[in-house]
C-alpha cells in the first residue's frame, strides 16, 4: 500500500457507482475509476478520484476493487472479459462485487479469481439511490468472514448496515430475499389499494386505518400515499426489479422453490413494462390490478 | 340514559369481546352482556357487568349496543334471529357492529335497524386479543359520522385508533383491505424464508440484513423469528383468517377486483388447515411451501 489508505478500484459509475464513489473519496480513500460512458467517469475526476484506462488496469493499481453493474453478463464482461480486472488484479487483494447478480455466477467468478490468488466477496446492497448518496446502505457480504473484516472500513464508507450472510453466493442469496419480499409486499399493497378504490372507499382512509398495524410495511409507508397521488416516478425502476426477479426465480427453480407469488409478480409488471415502460417505479405494478378492476386508486368517488 | 356514562350492551364475549367489555367496564361504563355460553359470562359478572338473558334483552337495556362474534351468519342471528338485538333495541340508540363480516351484509342488516329507527356503525378491529387487552385496537368506522362522534368515547374505551372509513360498510371494506395486505405480506415472508433456506443460507442473516430495509413489513418483524424458531403458536388463527379472506375473494369477485395473490394465499392456506389444522398461526403459511421445497426454515445448515 502506498497511502495510509487502500487504493479502493471502481469499476461502474451508474445511478449507484457513482455517489458510492464520492463517499470512498470522503472518507479519504484513494480510488481509481473506470466505466463505459466517460461522462460519469470525469464526473468522478472533478470528485478527486483518478482516471483507469480499462477494469484491468483499475484491478492493478487496486488494493480493493470494487465492481458495481447491472448484471451477471456485465459482471462476467468487466471481471473475466478481455480487459477484464482478473487481467490485472494482484495476488493477495479483494475483489467486492457489489452487483445484484446470480449466486451461481457468483461462485463460479469467484473461484476463477480464486485460482489468481484473490479473494472475492459478493456484496449487493439494498438503500437504492438514497442510500448510496447518504452512505446508508445496507451492505449482504457472501465469503469469507477474515476477508470482510480486511473490507470493512472500505464497506463502511458506503453503508450503515454490513451483514455477514454466509460463504460465497450467500450475499447474492440474501439480496434475493430482499427483493422477493419487497416485490411480493408490493402486491399486497396494490391488492389492498384497488379493492378499496373499487370498493367506493377512499384509499387514503385505509392507509390512515392500516398502516401502523400488522399489514404494515415500507412498501404501504412509503409508496402508497405515491400511488394516491399518482406519482410513478422511479425510487427503483421496474426494469431493474424485472431483472432481479428473473434471477431470483431461475434460481428458484434450479433449487425447488415455489416462488408463486413472485411469479405472479413478475407476469404482472412484464405487462406493466410493455404497456407503460419499464422505466417507471416498482409502485407501477399496480397499474397491472387498475387495468383488470378498471379503476384508478386515488381517483375522487361519488 | 340513567347514569353519568351511556350504558353499553355488549354481545359476543370471545377472545376480543371479553377483553374488550373488560376495558369499558374500567373506563366506568355500566355493561350488559349476553354471549352463547355462559362461562364467559360469569367472567364478565365478576368484572362488574350485568347479565343480559338475550341479546334482545342486552338491547333493551342499553343506549349502545355492541355486537362483536365471528361471521356475518352469527351477526345476523344476534341481530335480527328469534331473541334478537332488533327485537329490544329503542329507537334513537346505537348498534356497533365490531365483528369483520361482510360489507354487503353489514348493508342490510342496519338498512333494517334504520327502519327501526336505530343507526348502526360497522367498526371491525385490528390489534389481535393483545390489542383488544391492551385498549390499544385500531377500529375502522363506517357509518354517519355525527352517529361516530356520539359513539367515539365508548370506542376510544377500546381503542387508540379511530379512523371513520366512509358511511356504512366502509369499515368491513377497510377490514378486508387490512386482511388482504396482512395475509400477501405473509406469503412476502414465506417465500423469501423458504428461498432462503433451501439456498443453503441461515435465515436468521437474511431478518438480519433485510428487516429493516425495503423489504420489511410487520410480518416480518413479529413472525419471521418465530417461524425460524418453529412457533406457530396463533397470534391469528389460520381458520380466522381463512374465514375473512373467503369474504374479501367474495367481495372481490362481486366488484370485478383480481386478487390473485390473496386467492393464492387462500389456496395454501386450505393445505395447511387440512393437513396440520386451522388452530395455528397464520405464520404457518410457510408450512406449504416447505412441504413443497422439502426443506423446514430454520433447520441448522451444513
Amino acid at each position: 500500500m502506498t497511502s495510509a489508505r487502500p487504493t479502493v478500484g471502481f469499476i461502474g459509475l451508474g445511478i449507484m457507482g457513482l455517489p458510492m464513489t464520492a463517499n470512498l473519496l470522503k472518507a479519504g480513500f484513494p480510488v481509481v475509476v473506470w466505466n463505459r460512458s466517460s461522462g460519469r467517469v470525469d464526473e468522478a475526476i472533478a470528485l478527486g478520484a483518478q482516471r483507469g484506462t480499462s477494469p484491468s488496469d483499475v484491478a492493478s493499481k487496486a488494493d480493493v476493487t470494487i465492481v458495481c453493474v447491472t448484471a451477471s453478463a456485465d459482471v462476467e464482461a468487466v471481471v473475466l472479459g478481455a480487459g477484464g480486472a482478473i487481467e490485472g488484479v494482484r495476488s493477495g487483494t479483494v475483489l467486492i462485487d457489489m452487483s445484484s447478480i446470480s449466486p451461481d455466477v457468483t461462485r463460479a467468478i469467484a473461484a476463477q479469481l480464486k485460482a489468481k490468488g484473490v479473494e472475492m466477496l459478493d456484496a449487493p446492497v439494498s438503500g437504492g439511490e438514497g442510500g448510496a448518496i447518504n452512505g446508508t446502505l445496507s451492505i449482504m457480504v457472501g465469503g469469507d468472514e477474515a476477508v470482510l473484516e480486511r473490507a470493512r472500513p472500505v464497506l463502511e464508507a458506503m453503508g450503515t448496515r454490513i451483514t455477514h450472510c454466509g460463504p460465497t453466493g450467500a450475499g447474492q442469496t440474501v439480496k434475493l430475499c430482499n427483493q422477493i419480499a419487497v416485490c411480493v409486499n408490493n402486491l399486497a399493497m396494490a391488492e389492498a389499494l384497488v379493492f378499496c378504490q373499487k370498493s367506493g372507499v377512499a384509499p387514503s382512509k385505509m392507509l390512515e386505518a392500516i398502516t401502523a398495524g400488522a399489514a404494515g410495511s415500507w412498501q404501504l409507508s412509503n409508496l402508497g400515499s405515491r400511488i394516491i397521488a399518482r406519482d410513478f416516478a422511479p425510487g427503483f425502476k421496474v426494469s431493474l426489479q424485472q431483472k432481479d426477479l428473473r434471477i431470483a426465480l431461475e434460481a428458484a427453480e434450479t433449487i425447488g422453490v415455489p416462488l408463486a407469488g413472485v411469479s405472479l409478480v413478475h407476469q404482472l409488471l412484464a405487462v406493466v413494462e410493455q404497456r407503460e415502460g419499464g422505466d417507471l417505479g416498482t409502485q407501477a405494478l399496480v397499474r397491472s390490478l387498475e387495468m383488470l378492476a378498471g379503476v384508478e386508486v386515488g381517483t375522487p368517488q361519488a
